[in-house]
């Protein structure tokens, strides 16, 4: 990442997107997937970003997804056309009623992982063309169901009168130092149980999505037909601790000044208010200051961050603007009304986050 | 807080403020305040919102406290004359001038930690009637210099030709179980020495500012003349949890339906885009269920909060709406656009979130 330019350039903090690493980012996912026969379908709640969305399609991206009805109603106002809300939406009263307008103007796809919320899309979705996937949970236990019970999900939906066009899952439990290629077993494993139970009832399940960004390169390409990374367009400091990126494909920094300085500690005017408090257990800090990549992030306030130096490395200067990586880009992005763009150490445009807040 | 109605009225997730507990909880903090006689600056960079500055204003407050120096533009812009941005403003550039706009339209007050920052806040400042206060730190180890250095922060400010009013601490260590009362006599003791040190240079500290929600009840009025609290007005899981309020005083929640079930698992469609991801290794959770006080939420992703119930406890519905007290109330609204009033359980109003990801 090149650098951008200094404090009378930027109001600080602010999130700086460099350009050229995004496009990079990518070409690389696309090309990537595509020699491996997979579709990209990339969750734009990283991002929730008009340029950026196109910029995938462009790409080659089979479609988008995203989390909620907020979100799909954001890109389809936009032109997208094919849409997956990978989530098992509750589909009553106002939510029922737009999602049906969503199905009568984009290809949609929803998410559901119970007989009631099947019932539920029903009522919202019949009659319109829009299909349905069953969750499986592949052991990050949050929602989905069991492979095994994927069969009655399916079989209730497609007696509802909605069309299931497969499974999907999110293989969550992949984020954790040396989780990535088991938790992509798994998911595999999940699909395929799930597809196959689908099919003993005499349904089918053309479509097995999975991904994410640390689990996509290990995904089998001999069961999963798409992939859903989202975070890999800016790619952030879990994923360079990960080791799913390496520090130089990060694409997404707050640009942040230094406010304060007393012996080895640097304070940043860059909180939790711009970086987002997600915080695992494993990561090293709130956030990685990528010129200064041996300090640690070693507190985090909602206007504050503070950063130990190692003993006698030398700090910025107060008022110096530095760059941080966002532990987690998705929630820093969701904080900021707009994302400057800078090219080659220039800044070149701004760029709306034109799905923020969109949660319902 | 009267349960509010359901599904059919709010679009899930979304946060809701009860009118009616806000208003006690304003009235309770000023006149406990009144009593001891201390005034009440409250921070507002909780709330954001201009009806709610309206309602503590009213009540008594002396002005309003922000972090950064877009709040403080929100606000004046609205009519507030009297601001304190408890923050060492790096007044530099783009920043500098915007500041200056705001002492020539507001009573301005601002921190300094440095010489450094003093002398930038001089080349912002200078010729205005803005204030100047000395940030201290008490014990949190954030900004601020220590007792013993205020008076050269203070002498390097009124020779750059700035007004010095006072002394100011953020006691943030005591947010923890049994810190509350301890963080407020470093409070008391950092601030007194800090005045003292200012006066043995001939310097005057007729402001000597402190507080927060957690230590406030027991802020020293023999030293401190005004106090900040923020998160009094909403309170939230944290608070409930320190003990320094009672789970019927928290007046915010989100709104939130269950999505999925399993077992004694339930997911809620408000995850850490709505409730905020902060989380103290002291909390039991990330939030509370006002209304399953046993419940316990055991993971947080963006659009799930994963609540774990006592084994046999009777669980909600799919479909039911729940009232989640996030952990830090602060960045729930930051989150949010806008927020839902109800008054005995009816929506009566919605509040924008005026001053919401005003960071600069």
């Amino acid at each position: 990442m090149t650098p951008f330019r200094g404090p009378e350039e930027l109001d600080t903090p602010c999130l700086v997107v460099d350009v050229d690493l995004l496009d990079r980012n990518v070409a690389a996912m696309a090309e990537a997937m595509r020699a491996r026969g997979l579709a990209v379908r990339p969750h734009a709640k990283t991002h929730k970003c008009l340029q950026i969305a196109q910029r995938q399609i462009t790409a080659g991206a089979t479609g988008l997804t995203v989390a909620t009805v907020a979100e799909a109603e954001v890109f389809t106002a936009a032109g997208v056309s094919d849409l997956f809300i990978a989530y098992p939406v509750w589909a009553s009263g106002e939510r029922g009623r737009r999602l049906r307008i969503l199905a009568e103007r984009a290809s949609l796809r929803v998410g559901v992982d119970s007989i009631e919320g099947a019932a539920m899309l029903a009522g919202a979705l019949s009659g319109t063309g829009a299909q349905v996937l069953v969750e499986i949970d592949s052991g990050h236990h949050r929602t989905g169901v069991r492979p095994a019970e994927a069969a009655g999900v399916a079989l209730a939906t497609a007696r509802a009168g909605l069309r299931v066009a497969g499974v999907f899952t999110f293989p969550g439990h992949g984020y954790g130092p040396d989780r990535r290629s088991r938790a992509a077993m798994d998911e595999a494993t999940a699909l395929d149980q799930a597809a196959q139970a689908l099919e003993r009832e005499g349904l089918e399940a053309p479509v097995r999505s999975g991904g994410s960004t640390p689990t996509v390169a290990n995904a089998d390409p001999g069961v999963l037909t798409e992939v859903r990374p989202g975070v890999y367009v800016f790619n952030d400091a879990q994923q360079g601790e990960l080791g799913s990126c390496s520090w130089s494909d990060v694409a997404l920094t707050a640009a942040a000044t230094v406010v304060s300085t007393r012996g080895s500690q640097v304070v940043l005017d860059a909180g939790s208010k711009v970086l987002g408090a997600d915080q695992p257990g494993w990561a090293t800090g709130s956030g990685r200051l990528l010129d200064h990549l041996d300090a640690r992030i070693v507190a985090l306030s909602e206007h504050h961050a503070t950063a130990l130096f190692p003993d006698g490395a030398p700090l910025p200067d107060r008022g110096e603007v530095v760059r941080v990586a966002p532990n987690h880009v998705c929630a820093a992005v969701n904080l900021a009304d707009e994302m400057v763009v800078v090219s080659a150490g220039e800044v070149i445009d701004r760029w709306p986050v034109a799905a923020r807040g969109a949660n319902t």
